[in-house]
C-alpha cells in the first residue's frame, strides 16, 4: 500500500535541485537525492521516472498553455495573432513566483550537453504542437510553421533574457518586446503592445 | 605510400547513400561499402571519418555559403537584407544538380532518428553562425538571434519543399517566396486587430 505524503514531490525535488547545483547532475544518484529528504530510492520512483524528469516534467502543462492562448483567440485571428494570444498566455504561465527556480534549473541544463538537448527538443516540441494547432485553425502552410517556430524562436529569446540575471521585467513584457523586435526585423510597421 | 584515385571519394559515396537506401544505415559498415567499389576498409576511412559523414560532410561549405551572402551585401544592409542575402547565396549552392541527392539523402535520414538529430543540429549550428554573423555586422540582440533563427526556419521550409517529390522551382524561388510569407506573417499585425 502507497501511503501518500502530501508535498513529498516537492521535496525530492528541492533536495534534487539542491544536489544538482552543489554537486553536478551527472555525479547525483536517485538514491542520494531520496536520502537527503529522508524517503527510499524506490519513494524516488514513485514521483520520477528518473532525475531527469525532475528537470523536465510539467512538459504538457507547458504545451498547454500556448494551446490554451491559441483556443481562446477568435475564430478569425491571423496566424500573428495567434501567436501572440500563445505567447501571451505562456508568459501567465510562467508568473514570477516561477523566476527563481527557472533560473536554478537553466544553470543545472547550461552544465550538462544531454540536458542541453532534451531543452532543444523541447522548443522544437513546441513548434510541432503549435503548427498543428495553428493547421487545426485553418492556417495553411507553410504560413503555420514559420508562425509556430517564430512563437518558438520568441519564446526561446524572452524566456533567455527573464531568467537573466538582474532580470525584473515580466515575461509577458519582454515577450511583448520581442515580438516587436520580430516585426520591425520583417520590415513591417511597428505592432501595437501585446496587453492581457 | 598512399595513392591517390580521383573520384575515389564520390564513388565510396554512392556507394554508401546506396547501400543505405536498399539496406538502412545502420545495417550497413564501413568495410561493405568500401567492398562494394573494390576498395578496403582503411581506403573509406581515409575519405570518411565515419559513415555518418557521408551524409554530413561539407558542413563547412554549407555555412560557409550563407557567411559568402552576409559578407557581399551592402555594409548599411538592415538585418531583413542580410538575411535575405544570405539565403539567396544558399540558394545558389544548392543548384538543380544536387536535388536529386538531397532527396534521397533525406530519405535515408528521415528514417533514423540519430541522424534526424545531427540534422537538427545542423540547423541550429546555422543559426547560430548566421547571428555571430550579424552581431559582426553590428545587429544587436534579440535582433541578430531573431533574424538568424528566421533565417534557419525559412531555409528548413524551402528545402523541404524543394526536395519533395514532383518539386521542380528552384530553391532560390521557393526561398523567396518562404520570405514573402514571413513578411506576410508579421505584417498582418500591422492591421488593427479587433479587441473586446
Amino acid at each position: 500500500m502507497v501511503r501518500w505524503e502530501p508535498g513529498t514531490r516537492e521535496r525530492l525535488q528541492a533536495a534534487a535541485i539542491e544536489l544538482f547545483v552543489t554537486q553536478g547532475f551527472e555525479q547525483t544518484t536517485a538514491a542520494e537525492i531520496a536520502h537527503r529528504v529522508g524517503l527510499t530510492e524506490r519513494t524516488f520512483f514513485r514521483h520520477f521516472s528518473d532525475k531527469r524528469e525532475v528537470l523536465f516534467h510539467g512538459q504538457h502543462e507547458f504545451l498547454q498553455a500556448f494551446l490554451d492562448g491559441i483556443d481562446a483567440a477568435p475564430a478569425e485571428a491571423p496566424p500573428f495573432e495567434l501567436v501572440t494570444a500563445a505567447l501571451r498566455s505562456a508568459a501567465a504561465f510562467f508568473s514570477d513566483e516561477r523566476r527563481a527556480h527557472a533560473r536554478t534549473r537553466q544553470g543545472v541544463i547550461n552544465h550538462n550537453p544531454a540536458l542541453q538537448e532534451r531543452e532543444l527538443h523541447k522548443l522544437a516540441g513546441l513548434a510541432t504542437t503549435v503548427a498543428e494547432a495553428l493547421r487545426g485553425r485553418g492556417v495553411g502552410e507553410p504560413a503555420a510553421t514559420l508562425a509556430a517556430e517564430s512563437a518558438s524562436t520568441v519564446f526561446g529569446i524572452a524566456f533567455g533574457r527573464w531568467i537573466q540575471a538582474g532580470e525584473e521585467r515580466s515575461l509577458a513584457d519582454i515577450t511583448g518586446e520581442v515580438l516587436r523586435e520580430l516585426v520591425a526585423f520583417t520590415g513591417a510597421a511597428v505592432a501595437p503592445a501585446p496587453r492581457g
